[in-house]
């Protein structure tokens, strides 16, 4: 791409660093970026910079916050002895929506994976195993992804947590609704099967 | 969408005022971001926002530059007599790209659209006007969009110059390389019967 300035070629390589923005996109963006006032440009920029510079760790659950401890864990009207295990602060926005969870959570940030050179000292387990015992928590729901890792990082924490009197459950993998049964993959739909309820607590949403 | 960080919340919504990014992909780009460093956060910001502050508009053409006239007009080996006339930079961008065009450009910043308030003092027509006079301009090239828009634009200038001894031309239309004859719109398919090239010309691209 042929540019006239080298201020724009430079705006339209920063936004082409970005996952999934390409020149061409880049180059849209920063031209929009262009009509506008260059108050609301520096709003723009600031918000950004002052995001990655401020931002913070829950130092309990390691979920994004503006304070030491994050406004999930910090609300009291929610149930601390329930924490719900997710690999990114993505899952905890995508579990908030549905607003049916009440518990807390805990941000392993990511999974073990040997293969990415991902152990579990690069997560925060033991920043979990703690709370187990200082929260005197009470139920862990894993919510990882349906992979090899995610089995693993549960299996991992499941035996270092043996001696430990905590309810440990996953959220239930089957076919979505409106999901067709043809096209569900054979494991989805095998597992599905294998973990078959009563019609009743399926009716009730028990 | 709940964010457990106004800071976090604050720079989604920045990005998703962009134009073609919703909530998902601002949340996408912003985690991302949160990844990388702080000082190449702090250049992504600082590049933008410079960008907006210190970008200027080629006195000569309209075009972006980073000095009072762009590197297209100052550069002496492009024929200066021949303009080829464009809404905006996107089409110089993408005529560059064909690296077949050795003339200069005119940015007009738009067509005349009378429904969208568009007139011709709000585009750069006068600077045009005034570059035939000046700057001995032999041939004008309309590289505008075949709208009705682009249409009036054209006619507007073309009347504006009539007594201007200048020539007057405009990019061909007609069915694209490798398109469907019988997926081209009537209009084109009508236009390009009409405006037919002997095959000579055709065949060495003269």
């Amino acid at each position: 791409m042929f540019f006239s300035s080298q201020l724009l070629e430079n705006a339209v390589g920063e936004f082409a660093k970005l996952p999934g923005i390409g020149k061409k996109t880049a180059l849209r963006l920063v031209l929009h970026l262009l009509k506008q006032d260059a108050d609301q440009v520096d709003q723009f920029s600031e918000v950004i910079s002052r995001m990655r510079k401020e931002i913070r760790f829950c130092q309990r659950c390691n979920n994004v916050s503006d304070a030491d401890i994050c406004s999930i864990c910090a609300n009291v009207s929610r149930k601390q002895e329930m924490v719900c295990v997710v690999e990114t602060i993505r899952e905890v926005i995508a579990i908030e929506a549905t607003q049916q969870f009440n518990g807390t959570y805990h941000v392993l940030g990511g999974v073990i994976s040997p293969l990415d050179g991902i152990g579990p000292d690069q997560l925060q387990i033991e920043g979990l195993l703690n709370r187990v015992v200082k929260d005197n928590v009470e139920e862990i729901i894993f919510a990882l992804s349906p992979t090899i890792q995610g089995d693993t990082t549960i299996y991992y924490i499941q035996k270092k947590l043996k001696d430990r009197k905590v309810k440990i459950t996953t959220i239930a993998r089957g076919i979505a609704f409106g999901g067709e049964l043809e096209y569900t993959d054979e494991m989805t739909l095998a597992r599905s099967l294998q973990n078959r309820l009563p019609i009743e607590s399926y009716v009730s949403g028990k």
